[in-house]
């Protein structure tokens, strides 16, 4: 079927949209391939439509040939299973609630564990019918707060989401790697380089999860990789732990000495300071890594209950607020508010420390459960038993050396959220690691039996015993891809698809005003109908070339094929959207550049 | 792709689930095609999906045969254009509605009118663009008061959806007809036997309206058609209306005459004593029909006013419920409770009736807004003036004969909501009708200008004036069609599909522990496979003949090829679902009955 363009829904426009920020956002709602709905929320245009149901397709061959079977739930779903499992509250806000008119409670799954979860559990009674891995691919909700990247973070947004059930922890591990080598065949299809990262778990629990990331600048998502093949999300970077001194080792250290410190409003003046007034014995001077930089945090828990925390961190580090997130799993955390340090005078701010040392060396510790304070008092990795520090002396214009954590102070526990640098060492022992900028594409993820558990999963085992089953879960966002391959694809001129997704094969245009070069394109159209390539016929006859080859270059075919002045000759003129090269090729030839 | 029973996710029922009612719902949730998620609301397994993908794509290729193109809009949409429209109230507890972290309002469309308005708004200027007819396959949300027939009326379901804009009426009419000619091939291609009748607008607005109606005993509508062409819903029949006698025909009727009528709690037994006490002049029994029948009901509109209108038929018939609701658009309309009864003390029941005769013949109106209670009072519309009923006198054991409309008493209004009968003339004088039961499988809908003017979509016409364009409205239930197939598809063992939606072209089934067989049957699979056929192969080892048989029964798959003991002799059993036919075939034979 051949595709006229002087009768097709579509409007291209001059402007950018005025909400949007991102170039992908921009092209596809000038090029019409998507309209505005609301805020997040966007209507298909046939265009988009078209790219849409092709990258849908690619998915779904692959999941198809990785042995999943589709499936197709609804979007609203009943509260109970989200209840049961905990989500119904831990999503917050970002969770669509509504009512129906007998007043039960429904919500827009942003994701659809629970009723995987149940629906196998209706179907599935034996390990035998096991291993099992369903996928859908539907329209999701999620309420962000602040949808303004178009199609690459919408509120409504199209995913697969694939789901694997398991009778054992080696099932788990196998159907895990089928959905991931399936992943990596749908981003080679889509020719979209890839980076597999260890990913934290985040807010869906479970165990082994990886992230595949896009290596691009503009990516939102920081990870860090080693030559040696070490490669982690950087919320999932775990800081090697040195080794502690022993007591003995401890004992012959230097005991803690308070000094004044007026004017040390950073971490730098501090160091600079200490070094003019405690020059240490050995010659090296101080540095900011000698200091611990006591960070207080406000911690607000699902119940809403609001407390204060302190974390320890390397004085040349700071905390790095995802893996902060990440470090308290269903909190919202803030840096302490002047409204928090006037609740807690006996913080004194700018000289907070461990503890307290008195005029004949006495030490009190202030921060921690053991503290006088009570306030939760957590340390870096590298901040192990036996390590000396330059910190606060919880006295204005006082700060203390030599404080030994394990001798003048103990922590709570251990909390990894320091910043990643370039350099630091990938905990596989494979070398330093660089911080590189990536895009999710793609996450697969080890459930474990936290769902199968919540709602009663369990199939009977070869010895005739129920056993709780093992999960895995595989999302893909199918708009946010497209988003993705927008970004990745286009250049000042419009949008440039790969041809895997783009929307024709071929965009033919006629130019000018002789009848006999419509006619000549209409029959090129036709035999390029004929031989199996998807045409789009831009055979508007009042609409100047340069409007014409315009809206060519916005649209992002990849291939523009026109027929012009050159038609009466038997020519006419290819170009490649992605090479930028504009070929006179005999019309005659043109159907072999596209046929099977 | 040959899809093996040994590794499909699927598990059949040998019992009906307890909520099912009907058919269609019971069969395919046993069959593994559905499965319950929430009252009205169901997940889709792997076999559902596949008849529920044909049916899409058929309605899908005439759609486009038609002209119109595919877009998609969103489930969630903003409140904002459906309240311009109105219908944010009109729906009431149908529409299901929530808020967004924000607290703005969105609701879960019903319908896309307003979006696909305001769309077209965005990319449509001029009547050049004109006409355009667009349409989706989207699911959509009403939330029924009782969802209990499965897919027949869900309250999550898959619609075809489009819509046609024109600048002109005649261009109207001829897009509404390619959609009803569109409509007609879908119909046909499913083997779904139709009659097109008149709708009534309903709560859409608008003005003409057709239904394709399934014919069925069991339908839920009811329908009236004339040898000569008339077919309307029983909703959309008008009543002809007899001529009035004029002024002077009016002063020969005889005088309003009272009597006593103790025991008279039915028609049949007013007519009788009326026969009894008052015979006529001219020796004509009285009958029903010579009755006039004061119908009280309370009417409560969407403001949730509660107001009575009393609404005046021939005795001999009732009103019709479903007439009533139209006749009264946007209203609630019950018969009047015993307290509507207590709160009007001026309605003697049993003995209600326009007006009240005095002892010397004066006539005071009793109904009506020129009446003593103001109580609004409706006719039937063959009780034109001139006619003389016997009607209840306003008094206890009292009714009244000769009263003349007209004459003795007037109504507010007309209203046509008595019950049609087997033998009412056509109103288009094409004979008498016969009344029918179907199903609602398509409504096509010219909606005229109501959304465009609420949302102000106009276009330039040809001398450079801004119109209103024209609008219509054309949907298909998907999900309520594939119910429908199973309703007419089924026989007590299971579904019978129609090859244009089965799941599977062959169902092929391997029997007995003879590994030959398996393979003699894995080889035919493949053969099939390879000649186009969609195959399912029951290659279960451990199943035995009889469950795979009810399975292969139960599951409906037109043609199922049974490999079994005679595979060594090289011939298999091809049963007709339909036909219930089962014939030996020669294995090699097999494939040339579903090749191209």
């Amino acid at each position: 079927m051949i595709t006229r363009l002087s009768n097709f829904f579509l409007k291209t426009l001059r402007e950018d949209p005025s909400d949007a920020e991102v170039a992908s956002h921009k092209l596809l709602v000038r090029a019409g391939y998507i309209r505005r709905q609301a805020p997040g929320v966007f209507a298909w245009l046939p265009l988009g439509l078209r790219v849409k149901a092709k990258l849908e397709q690619i998915i779904r061959e692959e999941m198809l040939a990785a042995g999943a079977h589709e499936v197709h739930f609804p979007a609203m779903l009943p509260r109970e299973p989200y209840e049961a499992t905990g989500r119904w509250e831990e999503y917050g806000d970002a969770l669509f609630r509504l009512q129906d008119r007998h007043g039960a409670d429904y919500l827009l799954a942003p994701t659809h564990e629970e009723a995987f979860t149940l629906m196998v559990k209706d179907i599935v009674s034996s390990y035998k019918d096991l291993p099992l891995t369903i996928f859908q691919i539907q329209d999701k909700y999620r309420d962000e707060a602040r949808p303004r990247a178009g199609l690459l973070r919408g509120r409504e947004f199209t995913m697969k989401d694939a789901y694997s059930f398991d009778a054992s922890d080696e099932g788990l591990a196998q159907s895990y790697q089928k959905q991931r080598d399936a992943y990596e065949r749908i981003f080679q299809r889509l020719g979209l380089e890839y980076v597999i990262v260890s990913a934290d778990a985040g807010a869906m629990g479970g165990s082994r999860s990886e992230e595949f990331l896009l290596p691009t600048q503009i990516g939102e998502d920081t990870f860090v990789r080693s030559a040696g093949g070490y490669a982690a999300n950087v919320e999932a970077y775990q800081s090697p732990v040195p080794a502690a001194r022993s007591a003995e080792e401890i004992v012959g250290l230097p005991a803690p000495l308070v000094f004044d410190s007026p004017d040390t409003p950073t971490i730098d003046t501090l160091v600079a300071h200490t070094n003019a007034v405690l020059p240490r014995e050995d010659g090296r001077a101080w540095e900011a890594a000698d200091t611990l930089k006591c960070l207080v945090f406000a911690v607000t828990t699902v119940e809403g209950e609001r407390s204060l925390a302190v974390v320890g961190v390397p004085g040349d580090r700071d905390a790095d607020m995802k893996r902060v997130e990440v470090a308290f799993p269903g909190c919202e955390v803030e840096p302490a508010t002047a409204e928090d340090f006037a609740a807690h005078p006996e913080l004194v701010k700018g000289y907070i420390g461990p503890a307290l040392v008195g005029p004949s060396g006495e030490i009190t510790q202030v921060l921690g459960e053991a503290g006088t304070t009570g306030i939760r008092f957590l340390l870096d990795p590298r901040i192990v038993d036996g390590t000396a520090w330059v910190t606060g002396a919880n006295a204005h214009e006082k700060h203390v050396a030599h404080l030994v954590v394990g001798r003048d102070f103990s922590a709570d526990g251990v909390v990894d959220v320091a910043t990643v640098r370039d350099g630091d060492p990938a905990p596989d022992g494979s070398g330093p690691v660089t911080l590189a900028r990536g895009m999710e594409i793609g996450h697969v993820f080890q459930l474990g039996r936290k769902y199968a558990e919540a709602l009663g999963l369990k199939v009977l085992d070869e010895n005739g015993k129920l056993v709780t089953v093992t999960m895995g879960s595989y999302g893909i966002g199918v708009t946010r891809i497209m988003a993705i391959l927008a970004e990745l694809h286009h250049d000042d001129r419009g949008l440039v698809w790969p041809e895997a997704v783009a929307p024709f094969d071929v965009h033919l245009v006629a130019t000018g005003k002789d009848q006999a070069v419509y006619e000549i394109a209409a029959s090129l159209a036709a035999t390029l109908d004929d031989v199996g390539a998807e045409v789009l016929y831009d055979d508007r006859p009042k609409v100047s070339p340069g409007v014409k080859f315009g809206d060519a270059e916005l649209l992002g075919v990849p291939r523009v094929v026109v027929v012009g002045r050159d038609a009466a000759d038997g020519f006419a003129e290819v170009w490649d959207r992605a090479a930028g090269t504009k070929e006179k090729v005999a019309i005659a030839e043109v159907p072999g550049l596209f046929g099977a």
